[in-house]
């Protein structure tokens, strides 16, 4: 069976004892553009992260394979069933829902005391329906460009379209807020937890799709929402299973059925993981950098 | 915004105080041969059953509605989003992640104090991977099928797909042996839980893909297994739920890619509620009967 189009093995080889850590299969969405490179999914990124990060102290082996839902292959082989999708062959267990996922790797940073899964209600409601948010300005502002043949700048926008676009970035500062007052690395504290392979995807597909397809950008002045992006961008669960720039911009294209002259299936692929200079400057002047 | 094409209100009225219930609107898949028909999506049913039982204590007002993700209405407002998909307008949340909607539902459920969330080691583990077990030996018979020409007994099978048929029969008959031990209504006691909104829908499509499909039966020895079946079909929360067994059908062809004579898309809906004749017989001689 060649499901995979292209894996990436963390084998982690130096088993700490003598038994042999359990070894978990990932299937993440492959990019429209090519099979082989990571597709923008949001879930598979969040659980590669959490898989990432039991990886990094010693509790698992990890593969990654990137599918292409649309091939007859990946379809026969898994009958409806959506990426990401994890098997974990030694148990028999295939886990196609994301309730089972994250079931099993909770299961595994408890036993290994990982604190990937702190309980923070605070966290948890600041960051609550902020995609949905997005999703919502992203589609009403492309709607409105579309008609008006043109890429309209936030401040012209008419008023639904701007309140939807006043909704998120109120969000987005309640959150710089959040970690203003926390002052700690992560959302949580020193540590990432769930909520950081939750948000930081998140967060970084709405920089990069708001440059591109929406003249949008998230404010500069909330510098501890940009230091904390910046602190994803030095995260290697993070950075290894972010998909590229022109990867992240296909699939919303598809989405809101964007066809545009630039071609990002022709460019090679890049990853923006820096910061504006103006705001790297501002979060250095504040002495945050992460 | 026409996005659902066919909608079923639970809006119990009468309030047991003065605090209006939750409204919880449920965004179901639709059946390809009618987007105004339920469509045989597992996950849909097993949270809409969760949400009758809410209903059925007068916990929430429920709507449930049918969305034809082809539609380009339905594409545009959820983004890529896949049903089932829950919103809570009030509180202005949508929850398009298998993970969020069962955390909603489990958070009323607690705080209203019903027992559909009762944790069960031995029931999850005995009901763990039936569902992929019956899809690989789907897979495995129908490709058989395919290339022979025509339905093979299972008495004929070669030996690796016979093995993926007693794999999932073995599981079949220890899910019954569980049931014979409890003598409970439902798999964990007398009430319905998660549990049973996980397995029903399930079973239910083995029993009628078995047949329309696979020349495949639920063997009629597992009388407490088929008498559980038998309870699922006298339990309002499955039955308003269940799609039709020609949506049923019709999912699973289309996954499997067969096309044969028999058009289910040109026949009345019908569901099949009722046990074979002899398996009900026995069922009775022992006493059973749900």
């Amino acid at each position: 069976m060649a499901l995979a189009d292209a894996s990436e093995d963390y084998l982690n080889k130096s088993a700490q004892n003598g038994t042999p850590k359990p070894l978990l299969e990932l299937y993440v969405k492959a990019s429209g553009i090519d099979s082989r490179r990571i597709g923008a999914c949001i879930f598979c990124q969040e659980f590669w992260m959490e898989l990432f990060a039991l990886y990094e102290v010693g509790v698992v082996r990890v593969e990654v394979k990137t599918v292409n839902i649309n091939s007859e292959v990946f379809k026969r082989n898994f009958l409806g069933a959506q990426p990401p999708i994890m098997i974990e062959e030694e148990k028999g267990v295939t886990y196609s829902d994301n309730r089972e996922i994250e079931g099993r790797i909770f299961h595994l940073a408890k036993d290994f005391r990982v604190p990937l899964f702190e309980k923070d209600i605070s966290v948890e409601k600041s960051i609550q329906n902020l995609y949905r948010n997005f999703k919502v300005f992203l589609t009403a502002k492309v709607d409105h460009d579309k008609q008006t043949k043109q890429q309209t700048p936030i401040e012209g926008l008419p008023p639904q379209i701007a309140a939807s676009h006043n909704k998120l970035v109120e969000q987005l500062a309640s959150i710089d807020s959040l970690l203003a007052e926390r002052k700690s690395r992560y959302l949580v504290g020193h540590d990432m937890t769930q909520y950081d392979c939750e948000l930081l995807p998140r967060l970084h597909h709405m920089r990069i799709i708001g440059r591109h397809l929406l003249n949008f950008d998230i404010p500069p002045g909330l510098i501890y929402l940009w230091n904390y992006i910046l602190t994803g961008y030095r995260t290697a669960a993070f950075i290894e299973s972010c998909p590229a720039d022109q990867d992240i911009v296909h699939h919303y294209k598809e989405q809101v059925k964007i066809f545009t002259n630039q071609r990002e299936t022709l460019q090679a692929p890049t990853k923006t993981h820096t910061l504006p200079e103006d705001v790297l400057h501002e979060i250095r002047r504040h002495g945050l950098d992460a």
